[in-house]
């Protein structure tokens, strides 16, 4: 029951000239499933990505960070659902080294070429026989209008498939830019999101593009929470092939300021929609901190907000429990807050002002924006200039449902 | 459906000499519920608490920081369940105040001479009129056995009264220690609990009382979680009569070791219950961090466990899907984590070694142990000689229905 979680029509979706992509079924822990994407990416197609600060990184991240790192032309990427590959040690490392050297082969590339992710369940072995055995069958069907389907393969908790797609004119050539992302439960992403992958045939220089990525990631995956648990294997990519013919070497450029608001709109898209999807969601939450003196307190407050079980469950009841809000906003860590500076909003409701109920507060209107399905706590702390804004959602019996079955 | 909580029967519960206990139906939120306690204690109590740190502290800890640093002999507690009267400005520190100038005039002191302690809904107005009417009915019901009674009175989503008494030989004398505690959401002590009363006829310095009920916080209510949730209104108060004879004035004393232990002892016991009875708990979680190099750390690791919605989703579940704990201990915040180091029993099964799951690990077992109501998560970090344990709760579908439904 994802809110309002708008899925584009195929026809809305644009292949990324220079991306192709195939599927297959290769049974990694369901039979009839498909759980295997394999990305094949154009020569000259420049690739950077952030992962997650987890210390406990899953295999393939550690490939990943290790190609990029050795190998300017990152040319395919393999993704596998139901095994995270993640507390596995040596043999997880080998299982997803094989995996790179398998699809190496098969393209006649090198294997650092190559970047695995994969996203499932942690703590177990990957059947890699099994994965490496499908990958034929994951080139077999790749095409460039594959997006929608690898929005599909990626999915493990989603229910919905989680995809943008827009078109541009920039610098006199059309710029297109797709993405999707996978992400449910387990989010609260430090650095990125469970999995994320935008394509453009825009082409950006790689010391741009490395920074674009992770500038792109703290305005999209890195604002988003779930249930505040980092996920071992989050990774956020973006694959620029050029193929337009528009080129961006650096932020000067007339054009770039528009690519880069592009990107991060459509990432940030892709990031909110993992929120509209988070498990048991039945209510989409911003939480917008303003007049904070730095990044880190308005941060610290949303995502204490964000997180607290009480305040979720509160709105999940579409009860306006406000003080709840106070509360969390008073353990948030601002040493030296003062309380008579802080107002809240709930909507375009002021609950509290001075750090109290506001005396022209009315429940009943506190319960008017509650119903809601989408609904903005705003909340102003008084003390500077910086404002952060975090997604966020409810905790419901489903959530509790969803994560008790998980594995069963 | 509290996880083991024992009730003592009345037998077993001692009353403390200097301390008398009135209870009253004040009708702070429903009718014909028990909800003000009144402590009457004799001349030469010596009195120390700690506080919530959350920077909305409620009207009644502002006022309790402030009477025990004016006065040294407190004489009378005022406690009232239903409203927290938190968030309520100046308006609710006059009714704090009111409260105690109200008692103190009926028991002959000064209001300075009285602490209040109110729990309950937050940012609502405290009906201070009814709550000062009800005063003289619980004084006239005030004697020493009231202990039980008392800890009932206090409760709010509590489904279970939490008290403790004990009696022991020390110096020569017979000290008692008796005491009660209140709490089941919005738990995450910081300094101290939601509410704890620790009551014992033995002497202690001012000074030294003062350091002990710090110290004994930091061993008992300052490690449990429920939800993570620091509360605007924790506070923990030791009383100590002098009455049994026994004076302790230094941490020299011979005996300041015995009746350390037995207080400390005393208050972990009330913190274990609290999350023994938390909201929705099918389970009791014990979380013990080894071989860190600091308590920081140490705390750090066992909070992000104890705190994942993932981990207290699948111990609500019996699920032994462990790879959510390395998760939470990967997330936790040690930047330098050699996960390499990292070993994680479950119970007496050994579940990860050397950060990556234990070759002879087997689902059955973890499985065997994930059935108990009772449950032991043990965590060598391997990198120093620092433990620390925490408890905790799972997370049920109930915890979300409690706290849905809280107010309504």
């Amino acid at each position: 029951m994802a809110v309002n979680l708008y899925i584009p029509p195929e026809s809305e979706i644009h292949a990324v000239p220079g991306i192709e992509i195939g599927i297959a079924e290769a049974g990694i822990r369901k039979a009839d499933r498909k759980d295997l994407t394999v990305f094949q990416l154009a020569p000259g197609t420049l690739v950077a990505g952030v992962f997650t600060q987890n210390r406990f990184r899953a295999a393939p991240v550690q490939v990943c960070e290790s190609h990029l790192m050795a190998e300017p032309e990152i040319r395919a990427l393999v993704v596998n659902t139901g095994n995270a590959n993640a507390g596995t040690g040596d043999s997880g490392l080998q299982a997803s080294q094989d995996t790179c050297k398998a699809l190496a082969s098969l393209l006649g590339l090198n294997s650092q070429q190559i970047l695995p992710f994969s996203t499932g369940v942690i703590l177990e072995p990957l059947p890699v026989d099994r994965l490496i055995a499908a990958l034929p069958q994951a080139i077999a069907s790749s095409k460039a209008d594959n997006w929608f389907e690898a929005a599909h393969a990626i999915m493990t908790t989603d229910t919905l498939p989680k995809i943008v797609s827009r078109r541009m004119e920039l610098g006199g050539k059309t710029v297109t830019i797709t993405g999707i992302s996978k992400g449910a439960g387990m989010i609260r992403p430090n650095m990125a999101t469970m999995l994320g992958y935008l394509g453009t045939d825009a082409g950006i220089g790689p010391a741009l593009l490395k920074d674009m990525t992770r500038a792109i990631a703290n305005r999209s995956f890195n604002r988003i929470t779930v249930d505040g648990d980092t996920s071992t294997n989050d990774s956020f990519i973006i694959m620029a092939t050029g193929q337009s013919g528009l080129n961006i070497d650096s932020s000067k450029d007339p054009h770039f300021a528009a690519l880069f608001d592009a990107l991060a709109d459509a990432a940030a898209e892709l990031a909110r929609k993992i929120v509209r999807d988070a498990e048991g969601a039945t209510k989409f939450m911003t939480i917008q901190v303003e007049q904070a003196k730095d990044t880190d307190e308005a941060l610290k407050v949303a995502y204490a907000v964000a997180q607290s079980p009480l305040v979720k469950t509160a709105f999940y009841a579409s009860d306006p429990n406000l003080g709840r809000i106070l509360a969390a906003i008073g353990y948030a860590g601002i040493a030296d807050l003062e309380v008579s500076s802080v107002n809240l909003w709930l909507g375009d409701v002021l609950v509290a002002s001075n750090g109290q109920r506001h005396p022209q507060y009315q429940e009943e209107d506190g319960q008017r924006v509650m119903k809601e399905a989408e609904i903005t706590v705003r909340i102003a702390l008084g003390r500077g200039d910086v404002a952060e804004t975090v997604y966020t959602c409810d905790f419901s019996h489903e959530y509790v449902s969803i994560n008790a079955d998980y594995r069963s």
